[in-house]
């Protein structure tokens, strides 16, 4: 049984090991004898901040993933449909962060950043299908440790309200939507116990 | 004995991860400054249903293959060479499927659904050939379970035909054996129990 | 120990994932509404056929890999540096491929097919280094079948030359030495007996 | 305890195996009829050493982790997290070697090694951040090997201090800077002893 769920992970682990590198591709080398390098180099910054962000935040989607299958144990046919279906949001992002990144500070950053939003609430919807789903199946171990997954629930329940003001918050101002979006990120980062112990579950809510 | 077939899993988790992802880079960054951004962006709504339809079929077939594998538990040489076959015909999938979605709409419609619908078939008959060959060759577990087995054979029978029918529906109606090729997704995503009991062997057919 | 094997086959796997299914990147959709589709498909063979060799032969080596790490238990340095070398032959694979499709019946011919065979000849001697060390140092498991791994380094010994020969046939005939490439490809695929039985060892030379 | 090390170690090897292959996707295949074959490919020089040193200097990093990872048997959040930074750097790799290569003669060689020594230096540091917090947190075996486990500590701090020194080096020689940059890498990949011996620890510091 256990090596099943090892595969559902395995092949998740390949998708965000590839999400997480493709904005790479976007950064082209400066072609040489042209103009300054180091000038030519600098004005790549939003390229950079893209591939930063979007490499930290997948990072952090990582985490959360790994620490849900510290959990579920078991598999059923839904839940490899909602871990795809996780997958495909997640493979999405890089292209949300480019957008947002080479529109910033002209006409279509409010568009951009509806996109980005939006995009992160959609993965905050499958984040919480996917666990919701592993909840009424009993797809946890026999050892699981309910306050840990109820902490995650609540976690998950309060992430996807806040995506939704950080949509509602692109109307008001850019700056102040994306704020909240990078603080929903170190939200979901900062576990409440920082070291894991070796037997006793994880605790990290 | 198992750690082989673990490897031989491991190997086609990783071409199927980089197949899902790989039309994630077709899709390009509108340039800013040219036009109103959102309307860039929904105008490239066929590179987006591309994406979304490529990622759900290699997933439902990432599905079936998981299905096999967890009955298939010893392997041969041909085995490696047919289950090879297969990924060869996976990682395919995306270019005919942004053929498709870009030629939409003008005359070159019937040949790339033709293009569409022969790979989807060529898949048929390599996972027909894969499983017939686990079945002749008697690779699967001790306490494998035949019901669940002959199930799976007669569905991948199945398949193969209507995946034949598909191709000749692309001269009565492109739309109708599109329509047709979403159908068997969907007939080969949905299993017919949809938990997977810990110890009751597979039981998806 | 087992587990540090895994790990280099792991990595491993993740690189002949990626090498085998990079060429798909070559292979542009053709844009609409300019000509008749189905010709414009079938202008692009080089490409196509230049995918399925690549995909088809890094396969080949890809079972030769698990055949070999099938008798490699125990690893030291040397053996992860000796990987590496021999990864870094195969990904390189694609590009000659890609060259020789491209220039298949111009001008350069000859030198594309000097590139890809001389590709070829590398990737042997890497095969041969990483072998012979891992019987130099005894890295096998306690019940290694010395039968199958002497037959393993006959055929290792086999290859090189006869790749040193396709190098020379360029001269002579590029269609000639490209058959002794494919020739080639099919000894290395070909097991002595065809079906690995449970606990008696690979019996693959 | 020991699988969750195993997800961490399987998604480090996914991001690994993009990072070596990604400079192959920047080798461009001549076009035909042009000019002479063997003189274009030849041209290309900067783009292969590029590939062979992006990939060698990757694979050299790859062992480093893979030798930390053979000490580190428990994990914690802040380990997770500190191995998406490193693995973050690794994935930058790519880039800052492919503009050296192209800039290699031109005016802007010093910028591009002062990006490339930059690179390298922040990844000395996140493989420092990483191991010192493996240290403090108590994450190795019952049975590490204190001596090993030291040896590495202080062959990190001597590898931070001479990336420094090859960033210095820049404004002098960017040659010499580069050759500093070579002889690390040689630092890090040779190990004291040639064979990891079965139960004995590691044993390479």
């Amino acid at each position: 049984m256990e090596k099943e769920t090892a595969r559902i992970e395995a092949f998740s682990d390949g998708v965000f090991a590839i999400a997480t590198t493709l904005l790479i591709l976007e950064i082209k080398v400066p072609s040489p004898g042209t103009a300054d390098l180091g000038r030519q180099l600098l004005r790549q910054w939003p390229s950079y901040v893209a591939y930063v962000i979007s490499f930290a935040f997948i990072g952090i989607m990582w985490i959360n993933h790994h620490r849900l299958f510290t959990h579920i144990k078991r598999f059923d046919h839904l839940l490899m449909v909602f871990n795809l279906l996780l997958l495909l949001g997640i493979t999405w992002v890089p292209y949300p962060t480019a957008v947002l990144a080479q529109h910033w500070g002209y006409s279509g950053q409010k568009a951009a950043a509806l996109l980005y939003q939006g995009t992160y609430f959609v993965i905050a919807v499958f984040f919480n299908i996917l666990w919701r789903h592993a909840n009424r199946a009993h797809l946890f171990g026999q050892d699981f440790d309910s306050s840990a997954t109820e902490r995650i629930s609540k976690r998950y329940a309060v992430g996807l309200i806040s995506y939704l003001i950080c949509i509602a918050l692109v109307w008001v101002s850019v700056p102040a939507s994306l704020l909240g979006n990078v603080a929903l990120a170190v939200f979901f980062a900062v576990p409440p116990k920082f070291v894991i112990g070796r037997g006793t579950g994880e605790g990290n809510g």
